[in-house]
């Protein structure tokens, strides 16, 4: 997934604020769903929340570049799923992270639904 | 309502981000909310909406700086409320913002109950 | 310009947060720009601020929809150019806006580049 | 550093956006030296950057709760900081994230400036 670097997204150092690449691969994770025509209806109290982030920043990224977000899966348990989400631009990797996803519906973990992993193409990267 | 500029809120102009200011004045209408108690219930489909905004950015705000709010009734509808909201970093006016919101219910527009107006302190300033 | 509404435009009210619609048509001028391989230099001092905005907010939009940006130039001065930019959802028109901004070197209004303008596209709609 | 949750904190699943966190916890950082008078001078290009972050996401925040970020360090080298910070709704521990700080210049890694140290108090909790 493509994302440019607009204005909103760089702070007063010059760069790309720290928490934006997190943004980023939370929205190549939504792409993944939204693009396949899935998304949460109004009301509806299930889906990934995130559990924990281990993130490396490895070079700063500017206005105006042109960024990808690659993501696969690392593990997949009953409840929960590991990826890692990468961020290049061009051959340079700028941002690396390793983020669980838990998934709740009503407030509790739950097992994930089956059509939920067949959208996340376990197999793959996406 | 005294707000302070940090990284977040500025781009890679060196300055804060035009829509901040915009977002500073929100913050500054539900501090109005909360202070009092007031916090919207989950699943309440009741309450204000932005219906259209005229802004002024008279001067920039930088990095570090100290911000205040100001906020005063301009006028009083059934279902609607034009603010007046300035931003100040000293006694320079930096900010200055006309604002209509629309009280809606399941997405209709309805009557401003009397609760809500009660908190509004439709006299004074806030 | 095609944008995809994810979490971080959303807030808790289910719907597009009211300054993100600015900050998208922000998106669509910076592109206008970017794409056409302009980035502004670091250190360099010169560019558009917003001076004036005003805007109608016509209806919501929601997590994972796609929406449409368009622009057009309603006037050009020296120093300054007022574009109007709409956000559309299929045939929908739920955003418009009419934005003054003002063209700056060193903190004072210059004229507009030449070279500037002619990425403008002053005739056509972007 | 009280924190409060505005609407733009939050997003359409009715909890704070999970970055936010991350972004309050930059806010203490960068409080602790603004209240002491300390800010980057324009065109400054010392400071420190994000270089790693691991966190836990413990439970969600709702919109108008009152949060409190707490910060102490856990070690500290010559060019580079490690700090804990976490934060709290009255009792109960909502975040908890290990950050490591490098200290740079003109884009070198460089030794932390004793004024930087003293500002940063070292021994104790911010």
């Amino acid at each position: 997934m493509k994302i440019r670097v607009y204005y909103e997204d760089t702070d007063a150092g010059g760069i790309v604020y720290h928490t934006n690449y997190i943004k980023y691969c939370e929205r190549a994770r939504s792409e993944r769903f939204f693009s396949q025509g899935h998304r949460p209806l109004e009301g509806d109290a299930s889906g990934f929340v995130v559990h924990h982030i281990s993130a490396d920043f490895l070079a700063p990224a500017f206005l105006g570049e042109m960024l990808e977000v690659t993501s696969r899966v690392l593990a997949l348990k009953r409840s929960s799923v590991i990826l890692e989400q990468d961020i290049h631009r061009g051959s340079v990797k700028i941002f690396s992270m390793e983020i669980t996803l838990a998934y709740l519906s009503e407030s509790k973990v739950r097992r994930i639904p089956d059509s939920i992993l067949a959208l996340l193409d376990i197999e793959g990267a996406f």
